[in-house]
This record gives C-alpha cells, structure tokens and sequence, in this order.
C-alpha cells in the first residue's frame, strides 16, 4: 500500500484519491512534503553521520535520497515526520522528531528543474525539512534498496554528490550547515 | 478577482479551479499557506507594532487577523509572501520579506476546531508563519475594513484577544515570542 | 566545588579566578551563559511538560528556575550545556542536547533591572538559550531543593510565574512559543 | 578610538580596560562577539550579495572577513551589531539588524585552530553570527582596506576562500545556507 510520494494511487483519511484526481490536485496546487535528514549524534548533540536511502527517485534514477513524503489530509506534520521516518528506516530506527514545528529550511521543489534549483518532474511540492536523530537500528524498507550511513565530509564529497538528484545533494549541505557540521 | 483565501473561485497559473475541482482538492490535500505578521521596528530592528487587519475571516466573524493566504501552483514561498502583503497592506507598504526561507514557526490549520488550535472551516492547511517588517504607509485593501498597529503589550491584552479567532491571536503571540518581545 | 554560576570562586580550564579577578571580569566584560529548559516530550516530540528548579536565584529568593549557568574558558557551549544539566538534574537525567547551534533566543540579564526585563544583580551575562528534552530520571542535586515538572498550561499560570524572578517566567513563555506549546 | 576587537586599550560603559586587565579577562573568560554578514537582497528578499571587508585578521594576515567585533558591557546585542556595522562599512551604509534576537548559528572561536575550526589566537570568543541585509552605500572605515560585494557563487569560489582565515569561510557559507543560497 503506497501514497502518491511513490505510487500511483493516494491514502487520505478520507479514502482513496483516484489517478484522474490525482492528476488534478497535481496540476493545480502545490503539495504539502516534508523531508528528513536522518543523522547520528554523539552524546553531546553533534552530528557524527548523515542517512542516505538509495532508490528509485522521482525523476526515475537510482539516488540517494533523504526521507520524503508528503503531508496526508488530517494529518499533522510530525505525524507525517514520523509516519515516513517508520516506513523508510524501519520500526526500530527510533527517530527523535524536534520538539520545535519549525523546519531547519523549507525546499521547493518544482516541475521545472530551473526555478529553483530543486526538481521534481511530478509537480510542484512545499516541503519543511528537518534534521532527525535516528537512535535505534535502521533497516531500509519498502521500495529502498538499501541505506547507509556518511560522515560529513563523505556527505558533501563530489563522489557522493554524484548519485544524488533533484537538488537532496543541496539539501544534506543545508543540514549540515544547519548544524554546524558542514565542512 | 479573488483566490479561494476569500473567494469562490481560484486562480492559478494555468487558470482557474471550478468550484467543483476547489472542493476536490480542499477536501483530499492540505493547502499550502503563508501568513504574515506585519510589524513596526526601530532602527535597532526591535519590533515596536504588530498590525492587524480588520475584516471577515473563515469562519465569517469580523475578527482581526494578519495577512494570511494561499500559495498558488508554480509560485515561490516568498512571492506568495509579497503578493498577498501587497494585496492587503497597499502598495506603499515596503514590506520586507525575510532573506531565509525559515518561518518563525508552521501553523496547522484545520477544520475541526479541537485539533490543533488552529482552525479553519473550510479546509486543512498548513501555513508558513514569518515575521514582515513594514517601513511604508499601509491601507487596508480589498476586504479588508481597517489596518490598525497595536503595541506588543496591547497585541497580547484580552480586548484584543477577544477580537480575533481561528488561533490568530496565538499567533501574535508565537511571534512576539520569536522576536523576543512576548510581554 | 563550584563556579562563579553560584559560588564564590571559579573554576576554569587554566585554574582559579580569586574573588577579586572574578570582580573584575564582572564589572568589565558581558559573561557568556547558557540556560537549558528541561522538557518531557512524547513520541512524536510533542512537548508534554517543563522542568523547573527550586533554589535560590542570583537576587537572593527563593525561585523557580531553569539550568543556567556560565561557559568556562575553552569550553565548548554544548559542553557547558551537558555539565550545567547533569550538574542540576543528576547523572541519570540523559539530557539530549539539541544538534543545532542555534539558541532558541539569547537573554540577555542586565544588573540593571529595567534594560531588558532579564536581570541579574550579579553581572551582565549573555545567555543562549535551549530547550533540552530529558528522557531519564532527573533529581535535584547541590544547591536545588526541588526539581518539579509543570504541564505548559501551569508553566505559565500566575501563580508558577509569581514564583519565579530575573525573567525566568518570560524565558519559559518563549520557550513554549518555539515549540508552538504556548497556551 | 578603538576597543579591543583591533587594538590595545578596551572601552567599557564604566571606562578603560588596561591591557594587564585586559589579557587576565581574555586568559579566564570567553568573550562575547557578534559578527555581522552583510547581504544586498532583491525586492523579495533574495540574497543577490556578500559583503567581505579586507583587512588585518586576528592572525596578522590581510585577509577578507566578515564584520566582526565584541559586546561591551552594559551593550545589547543588537546595538553592538549596530556599532559594528556602522565602524566598518560606514555611517551610509544602512543595515537593517534582524527582528529577532536568535543568530543564525553561534561561531566558537578558540585559540588552538583545531578546537572547532574557527580560531583566534587573541582569545576564546563566543559569538553570535546574523545575516545583516544592508541598503545604502558602504565605504570600508578604520582599518579596513576595501569592501567588496561577491555573488553567492563567487563566495565560496576556492579563490575566495583562499583569502580568508579563522574559519570565515566557512562562515559564508553557514550564512548562505542558511539564506536558502548555498550553491
């Protein structure tokens, strides 16, 4: 059973949006995301190592990619957070959303791949992005093919950058920076 | 001409939503919203007014309000921002969109009036909260009946409190909070 | 064994401050502080509940207080954060300080009690504030006579904040506010 | 006249610091900084420019740099941020110091360069790091030898970081992601 952040049919607390439907709210109005950057910390609250999942992207690559997905109707955004931190890292990541609302930054993601230096080719998407500490043990589910863990200066070296796309390489150096770890 | 923030009917960039298509997506997606507290600061950026509008809100009381509204398919965060500061404090008022894309803080909206304190009868969304210094001569515009500055201890009084609904009131408390001036 | 935070004499990473050096760093220097709100939150980060200390403040009374306390030379400002709140809360406490730099606010105390509506008799200090989820068993060590945890709602009733001094009872209202908790 | 940030004698709201009292505060204590990223924004708040002054680092080197210099005491934040933007871009340079009091990171300078990777070999500094959009016409003032405005791009182009020292590169770079500019 999938959204629509990778499948063709959508979950609402409502039912189900069928693909017309779909097609469009897409095309009409922006979509409401969040994205996760998962992350180990020390005991003193510093980032030791970023998560990347690696799988099929939006634009039908193999990336690596942070947690995405978009926000359900009725649903509030750290439960969003948490739902999509369960469903690609597993039941025993223990993922520690901020107490806060506020995201670290917000990432807008566009069909055109020029407006903003974010990309996604299926429509144009509003996502509050946020650093989580992921405490317990990860496994990449569903869809992920796999995930592993960089520190961060692995994080932002040209080698890594290179298997990202639509703008996540961007996005790991927005957290980092956030957290005072980009090298 | 209108967008469904007050209206029935629905601009976008590739045209307009009917009010069939409007009440489509309302009922499915949460809506991606901005609202903007516009205030008065001193050369030394201390916030010394917050401004309110006067005019109907969703729920169809006249309440005071800050400037609030949607995101329009294919429209950038801050322009959002800019265009419905414009729409509702004139032409002359200079606003000052913030240079991060960080808000001050995320305000859920959404139609049962118990669930976050926030609450908007005619759909969920999930509004973006900044901060907007104003240095120019503000009317209010449209529907709006009146455009008022008030200081942060009178922003907070219970008259003032009184005259607001949907959660705004808490609102200008979050960011009298955020800019350190929360009596 | 204490420092300037509450006693007499300093430690720092080079050795002692005599009382009389202490003197004179105060009376010249603005001194660097951090204050820690301790919060219970729940799996979804929600903040539930706000520590508060009982002990007696720099103004001699008996309060309500946060961890507060100073950075030593050469310590990082996580590390001062870490020590003040096992210092304040016990050693089983697990304070989680946040990955981010980022203070939620800085206060600023003032000798003078009217230049911010923060105040210590003591010095001025510059103190950058955190909200630190606590997910052990706290008990009040040294000079506390009691650590309590409050519901927001009672964190800022009249009669938590008519037990509080220096501002503290301001500090928790924009603590609350960035975690959106502010009733 | 100068304080300690570039010279040998330090001016307090209750006088002079000399430089035996001077060297035992900066030998205890961390002092409290601010530093200044000036920034040129479009009408939408766009970050279009960086502004580097260069000059005599802390180091000795002619090195391009952020505004950047302490809080007196008795001094607020905010009005060391204004003083020290007037010193060192001029009395037509017009910044607009933030609303709100929280930095947009906390730089910890130390005199052993592998400490955090920010250094200053005078003294451990704790400061507050904000992004000043500037409107009017800045002239390097003091001991500065130029100002120069770069693009974003430019400003983390290996020419400029080779110019710059004690971390302000990096410094940049924080600030521009925390703009939403990072390239």
């Amino acid at each position: 059973m999938t959204d629509f952040d990778h499948g063709g049919s959508t979950q609402t607390s409502t039912g189900w949006l069928s693909p017309e439907d779909l097609e469009l709210v897409r095309a009409h109005v922006p979509i409401v995301y969040v994205d996760a950057v998962p992350v180990r910390v020390d005991a003193l609250g510093n980032v030791t190592a970023v998560g990347m999942l690696l799988r099929v992207a939006s634009d039908g690559s193999i990336s690596r990619m942070v947690v995405s997905g978009r926000v359900l109707f009725g649903e509030k955004v750290r439960e969003a957070l948490m739902r999509h931190c369960e469903k690609d890292l597993g039941p025993m990541a223990l993922p520690r959303v901020p107490a806060e609302p506020t995201p670290f930054t917000v990432v807008e993601y566009f069909p055109n791949p020029d407006r903003s230096g974010f990309h996604d080719p299926r429509h144009h998407a509003v996502s509050l992005a946020y650093v989580v500490p992921v405490d317990g043990d990860c496994e990449p589910t569903q869809e992920a093919l796999d995930l592993s863990w960089f520190s961060p200066q692995e994080a932002v070296s040209p080698e890594l950058i290179s298997q990202m796309t639509g703008g996540h390489d961007r996005l790991i150096r927005l957290a980092l920076a956030h957290v005072g770890k980009l090298p």
